[in-house]
C-alpha cells in the first residue's frame, strides 16, 4: 500500500506489526487514552540506595525479551547505555530491546551486543554513528522503529512503547530517587526526554555518579517515579555531554542564508510582541538567531518564549529580554545550563509537553517560528532527516516533525547543494517531515515557499529576496550537479520511520 | 463485621459500595495500578480560553450523575466551589457529587443544593461548617467519603475516585493552561492538592481572575493537563484565602505542652543533623516550632526539610538555616507564599508525592518528627480528629494519618481537658488515625507513650517528664471531670472514614 505522500509500505512488518499509513499532520486526533501504570509501592524505612548494576538488574528482574530505555541527555558522553547493556550482556539475557531518545556514535559498543542477539529491537528519534549503520546494513533482527521527540513520549503514553525498566541516567540524585540535571561532575542541564520513561515504564532505576542527602534541590524528576538509585563512578564523559559553547557559522553562504532568512521572518509579519522562537545548534541556524536577535531589537519587540534545545545564544537573548521565557527541554552548551540552573524564567518542558501532538496541546503548537534543517527536500516540500543521501541512517526527526507541525512559519534553511549533491529531488530518500508542515525553504540562491502558503507568497513578492518555485530552484541546482543518480538499496526493510501520531510516514530500506 | 480496631462496618454501604475493613498501616500495600486517563488532543491555533461559566459547562459536557472536584488552596475565602454548584443548579443538573479536598464554612450555600438533589455525595479530606453539619444530620442523599490527603490522590490515582470535571481555582492562568498560586489577587501559595486532580480527571478547567500571556511563569500545573481557562471576576476573598500571620498560642497550658513536647524530641535522639520535622498551624503546634527552633541553634543542628502546610515559622527556620529545604503542599500565611515563590529551597511537592502510600514512596515516610492535634484520644492511642465530642463532622484527617503512619516520632499534643471534658476516652467517637501510628501523647499534666515504643519509653525515663500509662492519663483527667456519658447516635451511617489506602478505618453516624 502507499501513504498519502506516495511512500510504499507492507501492511504488516514482522517484529512491528501492523502499519497504519500516515494521512496527513493532524488526521490522527481526538480523544486519546494514557495508559494505566503498575506501581510498587515503598513503606517507610525501605532503602532505595544500590551499589551494583547486578543487584539493580536482579530488582527489575531484567529478563529475556524486555524492552528497557535511555534518555539523551549525555549525548556522546553518556556511559550509561553501555555500562547497561554491557552488564545484561554478561548474564546472557538475549532479545532486548533498546528504547533510546537517541543513540550516539559513543554507543558504537551497542553494535557487538546486536551481532550477538542481546538487541534485537532499537526505538530512537534519531541516531548517528555506528549503530545507525549497523542498522542500515541489516544487523539489527527487527525493523528499528524511528520517532518523533513528540512522538516518544506519545508512544509511551499510549502503551504502543511499553518500557519495562527506564535506566535514567542521573547527575544528581539523593538517597529517595529525586533526581535533576543541573548538579554533580555530569550535569547535563533540563531532563525533559527522560520525563515519560520515569512516569510510564514498570521500573525506574536512577543511575548516578553524584548521590546527595535527602532532599536533592532542585528536583526535576520525583520519588515518586524512581523505584532504586544506582550509585556508579561515572555516568559520562563531561566533553561529550555538553559542548563547551556553540558556535555560529563562519562560513559566507551559512551567513547569507541566515540573512535571508532573517529577512522572510520579518516579511512574514511574525516579528512583533509576543513572538515565539525556535532554532537548532547548528551554524546557520544560530546565525539566524542572531540576525533574528538585531531586527528584534532594532523593533523593540519583546517575544514571549524561545523553545527547544537550548544554547547560549538563546540564553543570552532571553537575558537581554529579548524574550520573557525560555522552555527548555535539553540544553546544548554550558552557559544553557547554567541559565536552566539559576533562572526562573528558564522554564523546564517534558518531551510530552514539548511535542507530543496527543496532550491537551505541547508547547510547538505555539511557536511562531521555526528554523529547520534538511538532508534532502523533494519537490512537494517533504524532508528528509533521517538518511543521508546515500542511503544510511544518520539522523532522525528529534523535534523537526513536532515543530514543523506546531509552529506558524517552518523554515528549512540549508546550502542549495552539499558534497556536489543537490539538495531538492524529485523524491527523498526517506521522508521525515511532510511537506504539509514546511512554508519556506532559504538557500543561498533562493527560496521557495509552500504553494499553500499564498499569504506568504504575497508578502515576499514585496521585498528583494530570491522567491522561485521548488522545480525553478531543483533546476538552477541541477545545472550545476548535474541530475544525480538515484540510490540503489535492497528491498529488506531495517527501520519504519513513526510519525508523531504513531502512523508511518516512510520506511528505511538496507544499503547495499 | 469488625475491623482489626474493633470498629463495627456493614459489608456493603448503599451509595458507597463494598466496605474493605482497615487491616493495619502497612498491610495494603505491593503492586498498585493507576488507571489510565482518556485526553482530549488538542491541534494549534485551537483555542482554551473561555468567559463564561456556562460556556464551560456545555463545553466539558456537564450532566447528571457527575463527578466534579476542587481544591481548598482558598480556603475560607473560595469563591469557586459556590459559583460552579449554583451553575449546575440554575441548569437543573442533579445527582452531583462533589470532591473537593476541604469543604469549609465559606462553602454553607452547599446545603441547599444538598437539599434540592444537586449535590447528592461528597469526597473530603477535612470539612467543617454547615456542610459538616447537614452532613451529620443526614442530610446527604449518598454517604459522606472522607479520606486523607494521601488517601485523596490514591484514590483518584487508582481509578476509584473518578473525576469527570476537575475545577481548578488558578490565581494565575495564562491563554494555553499553565497555572500558578503565587501570582495574582488571589494568590494562595502552592496547589499541590490540585495536582492529581488535573492529571486524571476527564476534563480539567481552570478558573482564573489573573489570566496572564503565555507562557505564564512560574508554572506549577501545566498546559498538557488544562482543557479550558475559564475567566471571572474573582476565585476568592483574600482575607480568606491565607491569614496574614499564623500566632503562637499565648496560652500558657499550651506553651507547657509544647516545651515538654521539645523535651520529648530532645530525648526521642532524632535532633540531629538531617533531621526533619512538619507540624501544622495551630498555636500549640507553631509553639513546638519555636522550642525546637532553640534547641536546633543551641546544638547546632541542619535538619534535611521541613514540610507540609507551610507558616511564617517554618521559613524562618529554612532562612536561619535550621533545615536545608521545606516541601510545601499548602501555604498557609503570607509569608509562606512569599517564600515559596521566590526561594528555590521551598520546593513544591503534589498531594501524592506529599502522602499518598501508593507510589514508589511519599514524602511523609522520610519524615522523623510530626507534631499532631486530637478531639479525642482512646487508650489504645487510636485518635479522632473528624467528629466533635457531640458527633458532628467538624474535620477530618487533612494529613494526619498520613504523616502519623509515615513518621518515625508521632506526637499528639493536647491538653488533658477541653471544654471540661476529658481528652482521653476508652473508645474515640470516630477513629481517625489508628493507635498504630500514634508514638506519644503529651499534655500539660502527663505524657503517655505508645507501649511498643518500648525504647522511647526508656529514653524518656532518664528525663524528669512525666511520663505515664495512658489509663493513668484518662484517670487523671476523669477525676477532674467525672467519666462523660457516652453521647448517643442515630445508626444511620452518614458517612465512612477511609484510611490512606482506601480501607474503612470508621463510619460516622448520623447525630440524633
Amino acid at each position: 500500500m502507499k501513504n498519502i505522500l506516495g511512500r510504499e509500505l507492507p501492511e504488516y512488518i514482522e517484529g512491528f506489526g501492523e502499519v497504519v499509513p500516515f494521512k496527513g499532520a493532524f488526521s490522527n486526533m481526538g480523544i486519546k487514552e494514557k495508559k494505566g501504570v503498575k506501581v510498587s509501592t515503598v513503606s517507610p524505612g525501605e532503602n532505595k540506595v544500590l551499589n551494583s548494576i547486578d543487584e539493580a538488574l536482579d530488582k527489575a528482574g531484567i529478563k529475556d525479551g524486555m524492552t528497557i530505555s535511555f534518555h539523551h541527555h549525555l549525548r556522546n558522553g553518556d556511559y550509561v547505555i553501555n555500562m547497561v547493556l554491557d552488564a545484561i550482556a554478561k548474564r546472557g539475557i538475549k532479545d532486548i530491546t533498546v528504547a533510546a531518545s537517541s543513540i550516539f556514535p559513543v554507543h558504537a559498543p551497542m553494535v557487538d551486543h546486536i551481532k550477538n542477539g542481546v538487541v534485537t529491537g532499537i526505538y530512537a528519534n534519531y541516531m548517528s554513528g555506528p549503530v545507525a549503520e549497523a542498522v542500515s546494513r541489516g544487523e539489527l533482527k527487527k525493523v528499528a522503529v524511528m520517532q518523533t521527540h513528540g512522538g516518544r513520549p506519545r508512544a509511551i503514553e499510549s502503551g504502543e512503547l511499553h518500557i519495562d525498566i527506564a535506566f535514567i541516567g542521573a547527575p544528581t540524585a539523593d538517597t529517595y530517587g529525586n533526581i535533576n540535571g543541573v548538579q554533580g561532575k555530569s550535569a547535563c542541564g533540563a531532563l525533559g526526554y527522560a520525563v515519560p520513561d520515569a512516569e510510564y515504564a514498570d521500573k525506574v532505576i536512577a543511575i548516578t555518579d553524584n548521590l546527595v542527602p535527602y532532599p536533592a534541590c532542585p528536583i526535576e524528576i520525583t520519588q515518586i517515579y524512581v523505584d532504586y538509585v544506582l550509585v556508579v563512578e561515572s555516568i559520562g564523559d563531561p566533553n561529550g555531554i555538553v559542548s563547551g559553547t556553540t558556535k555560529i557559522t563562519k562560513d559566507p553562504v551559512g551567513l547569507k542564508i541566515a540573512k535571508m532568512t532573517s529577512e522572510v521572518i520579518k516579511a512574514s509579519g511574525l516579528v512583533k510582541d509576543g513572538m515565539s522562537f525556535q532554532t537548532g545548534a547548528g551554524g546557520t541556524a544560530l546565525a539566524v538567531a542572531a540576525e533574528l536577535k538585531e531586527i528584534m531589537k532594532n523593533e523593540g519587540v519583546v517575544g514571549s518564549f524561545a523553545a527547544g534545545g537550548t544554547t547560549a545564544y538563546i540564553v543570552e537573548m532571553l537575558e537581554e529580554g529579548l524574550f520573557r521565557n525560555i522552555f527548555d527541554v535539553q540544553c546544548f552548551d554550558l552557559k544553557a545550563v547554567e541559565s536552566y540552573r539559576d533562572n526562573p524564567k528558564h522554564q523546564p518542558m517534558s518531551a510530552s509537553m514539548y511535542g507530543n501532538p496527543h496532550n491537551k496541546g505541547a508547547v510547538v503548537n505555539n511557536l511562531d517560528v521555526m528554523i529547520l534543517g534538511a538532508t534532502e527536500i523533494d519537490v512537494n516540500f517533504n524532508v528528509n532527516v533521517t538518511t543521508s543521501s546515500s542511503g544510511v541512517i544518520m539522523g532522525g526527526s528529534g523535534g523537526h516533525s513536532d515543530t514543523a507541525a506546531g509552529s506558524k512559519l517552518a523554515i528549512v534553511v540549508t546550502n542549495l547543494m552539499k558534497a556536489r549533491l543537490p539538495i531538492i529531488k524529485d523524491s527523498v530518500t526517506t521522508v521525515t517531515t511532510p511537506g504539509e508542515s514546511i512554508d519556506v525553504i532559504v538557500t543561498e540562491r533562493g527560496i521557495a515557499v509552500n504553494p499553500k502558503r499564498e499569504d506568504l507568497i504575497e508578502k515576499l513578492k514585496a521585498t528583494n529576496l530570491p522567491v522561485m518555485t521548488i522545480n525553478e530552484l531543483k533546476t538552477m541546482a541541477e545545472k550545476m550537479t548535474g541530475v544525480p543518480k538515484p540510490i540503489e538499496l535492497d528491498d529488506k526493510i531495517v527501520a519504519v520511520v513513526e510519525y508523531r501520531d504513531g502512523t508511518i510516514i516512510d520506511v528505511v530500506k538496507k544499503i547495499k
